[in-house]
């Protein structure tokens, strides 16, 4: 589990969850969508996307967002509907303009041009702008899978993550998506925010009460704080703190996640002309403007390179050699990138999506408000 | 310092320094390549190299290295003189042969045709297989910076990261280099290795007798170590132990640099059709075999996206964004990515470059031995 997040879960009692079935849910998203203005076929794609990170074990960025993103389209926020547009164009390159429209579908366009161009030319690079939350960034990056292609999703989002030596937050968790093909083994797929941990690590903190562990996290000061619920207060507010970078603090080479971040958001945002740093909103932002998120996609042909099936073969080897290499005393398992998401996949696909009770309740009340009826659990 | 290298420089007394004019340091190590064989341009493509790593303050990945890569040409191990082939090529991609040559100059050969497959349609990608350590990767990414470019360069290297859960290192540092333009202000240029930190700071740690911080290395049996002599011996000997990926321990979710690291191995090691993994062994590893190194260079035309002094201009304002971050308590600076180098870059081209006086020793040594005399210090 890449993004750390399916921790959440672990920790809280199975009954608690109820299990769903994964195309009853994507095909009830879907209808959601469709209730408030989304085209058909956008609010399937959005819907695959949002059910996609829960089958994946994604917790944090699948349903239980919906209402996020349900609330932003009817407060006329996000567009309901847009077709993304290409503003510029070279063989090998693009831009789009999203038109503020939901980010999965302008995400999806966007990747299945990047795919095209590649077709042609070996390598397609694609910058969405003006643009929402695309929900799970490996998702994106797997749509190049099927054509033996290297895919890679970048996206920034709204601020929560404070460089070194600062004590306010100016860029997002800013997550980097790559996935490859193997031959007989499963495709390799990482999917990571730049950040040490995601924003709903902490949630978990305050809830339990637990005090964080030290380099997680800066307060207002920018000094470490094992104080969950000040932490998640302050950055709420704007008021300075917020998650350190990946690295944690500099002694761990924090400045290196920090710069990685930036990195997403040059190619997401100023590349793209997007929004960027302090001005990306994201989910949490204001109610008032768009949100402004930008998103970098690329799909790379393998054959541009050499034979896809030999690389493939020899994916296979490396995926070997990382599952055999000698544990540390005590480890169970060397886990390769994407390799529980895979296993969760198939075991979700087949047995049901276990849904939190809180998420039902949720999805419950958006049936009711908006239609149609939640009766899938 | 985005390598964390300079530390050895600056917890070392200055007298201990010599100042050496750039230019004439250039020419001499130029000197001394072709003494071995080298043809002249290969040879100033090499010493360009390892001294701007010096100029910008990189002392480890400088000329302090020049024994090594002379030791491994007077060998054989390397060859000291074969063109790099193109041998797959499309519009946007190509696979570089570098005939176990010097990294250098197939670096700068491939890197040029990433730049002029770019020019063509929009973005390029090279990859290199068959090739040799190829010195400071932000060398490369840089060339990009006069045309507009974006320039990207990563390349893999012998064994030293421990992925996390295991006991025994099998990828490299495998650095992440990206040069982005600006318009006033300096191009962002962010050149990072994938572990929590270089070798070179276990090698001060144990030169001083001083506890590494845990979460920096872990020893034969996949533990923490705080006991530099102990990993560094371990690690040498090829028994177990190594540094840990950026993000070290999994609590600071050290499996996202492990994984880092592993994208960069795909890129430059399998992709390329190179050594990967274990089967990496850069300069440190056995005298017998070519070193099997890969590299992946692309090169990206803002102009792709939207136009260039557009594009530069809100890089000028992002750089300013990150540093008026406001500060944490006690800190005097937020640091832009290449910034330190930038200064020092200045600083060393004007004043001098300061050669500790063991590398000063040791050029001399090459200059007796090889030729010609080293009389610079």
């Amino acid at each position: 589990m890449e993004t750390g997040l399916t921790e959440q879960a672990t920790q809280i009692q199975p009954a608690e969850y109820a299990v769903v079935n994964a195309e009853a849910l994507r095909a009830w998203v879907a209808a959601v969508f469709s209730s408030i203005g989304v085209t058909q076929e956008d609010a399937r794609t959005t819907a695959e996307n949002l059910v996609a990170s829960d089958v994946r074990g994604i917790e944090s960025h699948g349903v239980a967002r919906l209402g996020g993103y349900t609330g932003r389209v009817r407060s006329g926020r996000t567009e309901a509907h847009a077709a993304p547009v290409i503003v510029h164009e070279t063989p090998s390159t693009a831009t789009v303009d999203a038109g503020n429209s939901l980010g999965q579908p302008a995400s999806k366009f966007a990747m299945e041009l990047a795919i095209a161009k590649a077709r042609q030319t070996g390598h397609g690079a694609v910058a969405v702008r003006n643009s929402n939350h695309y929900g799970i960034a490996g998702h994106w990056a797997m749509m190049a899978l099927p054509h033996d292609m290297i895919g890679q999703a970048y996206t920034n989002s709204s601020p929560l993550l404070v460089p070194t030596g600062a004590r306010v937050a100016v860029t997002g968790t800013n997550p980097i998506a790559v996935a490859v093909p193997a031959l007989r083994e499963r495709p390799w797929v990482l999917d990571m925010a730049t950040t040490v941990v995601p924003r709903g690590k902490l949630e978990v903190y305050r809830r339990k009460g637990l005090p964080l562990p030290l380099g997680w996290a800066v307060d207002a000061s920018g000094r470490p704080s094992d104080d969950a619920a000040a932490v998640l207060d302050s950055m709420d507010r704007r008021a300075g703190g917020g998650i350190l970078p990946l690295g944690g603090t500099a002694l761990f080479s924090g400045y290196k996640g920090y710069n990685l971040s930036v990195m997403v958001d040059i190619l997401s945002g100023v590349l793209a002309g997007s929004g960027w740093g302090v001005h990306v909103d994201g989910l949490h932002g204001s109610e008032n403007e768009p949100a402004g998120t930008g998103h970098f996609f690329s799909a790379t042909r393998i054959d541009g390179f050499r034979p896809a099936e030999e690389f493939k073969a020899e994916m296979d080897a490396y995926i070997r050699m990382l599952k055999e290499t000698p544990r540390a005393e005590g480890e169970a398992r060397i886990w390769v990138a994407g390799e529980k998401e895979w296993e969760l996949t198939e075991q979700h696909e087949r047995d049901g999506v276990p849904l939190y009770y809180k998420v039902i309740e949720n999805l419950r009340a958006i049936g009711a408000d908006i239609g149609p009826r939640f009766d899938l659990a």
